[in-house]
């Protein structure tokens, strides 16, 4: 405790709120400080949502996204193709992709991706639920949409091998190279390298 | 809304989150999701602790500082000076000068600048309170402790002005010159100026 506070009450928020990702003791204080000027309803409102998402939240017992019912709106939706599964790390990714607008697929949600370093095992993802959902049948393609880094393609290679022994599925991960409206000059050699090597024909 | 999220409880918490200074729907998303993640009982005791710090906060009846007791800690210590006065902004100002461990007097916290921009009135700040405290006695010098801002300016002299009728009662305000640690050459030529013009005699 670097400060002392004059109440116990303020002294109790401030402590926790400070808990949250990226929030220190000073942006705790200020949070607090701001709900105490605010209607008390405001305050509450907040404090009841926070009590309630923890305390309710439940997950799609198909694909693993944050959802309120037993199936998601996602999966229960007889408009999204449900023979495309784009796998992604978290729910906060399904996102993503729904507010690109172009997916209609479904998703399934790993909650995490494979990281020896912070002691993230395989097992401890949703990727037995993946593979028993293909083993089930009707899904012909899985999208890897897993995140260009060390961690991803670790998990987009044991997933790839896991999935290996399904015949007739096609197995697909996100292009990589330069994002839209970037330049040359400021993009990194590593994506440049990566946008050469995956060129596609042209097409006018 | 941007986005549609997959459950009206993560929508819920993620508007109210939203609704704090600088903290925008992309980053109330992350706190939310960060909660799922940790502990119910941690998620819980975030919420129950903002519910009882809007809920049962109180303030110090003669100093306004926050308080859960009717007169503060400070108010309330025979060790504290309780013939000077230091009048702040608000209870983070209090926070600050208490850090320094430099003050020993008490303090009066106005909750607030008098602004006409953001329509606030002198008669919306604990400024009858502190003439009235300044009237009852006992006090010898009060300092204006606030920012060197339009508003901390205009709040000064208003402030001045109702204190002026206390014959005996010394006002000081804060120093203002270069912050400790500062090169000339990075200090604004504002702060600079004055700096020159509030400069002290030399002690070796």
């Amino acid at each position: 405790m670097e400060t002392q506070f004059s109440s116990a009450l303020l002294e109790s928020a401030v402590t926790e709120i400070s808990r949250l990702p990226g929030i220190g003791r000073k942006t705790a204080l200020r949070l607090a400080l701001h709900l105490l000027r605010r209607d008390e309803r405001e305050a509450v409102a907040l404090g009841q949502s926070i009590i309630d998402l923890r305390k309710g939240i439940s997950y799609c017992s198909v694909c693993h996204n944050i959802s309120d019912t037993d199936e998601c709106a996602i999966c229960a939706s007889p408009l999204r193709d449900h023979t495309t599964v784009c796998v992604v790390e978290n729910v906060r990714d399904v996102m993503s992709f729904e507010a690109t607008g172009q997916y209609r697929g479904v998703y399934h949600v790993l909650g995490g991706l494979i990281s020896p370093v912070d002691g993230v095992g395989p097992d401890m993802l949703q990727i037995d639920s993946l593979v028993e959902r293909v083993a089930a049948g009707g899904i012909t393609e899985v999208i890897l949409a897993l995140s260009a880094t060390m961690e991803g393609d670790t998990t987009n290679f044991y997933i790839s091998r896991r999935l290996g022994q399904f015949a007739g599925l096609t197995l697909t991960r996100l292009a990589r190279g330069m994002s839209v409206g970037n330049e040359i000059e400021y993009t990194d050699e590593l994506t440049l390298g990566r946008s050469l090597m995956e060129r596609v024909p042209y097409e006018q």
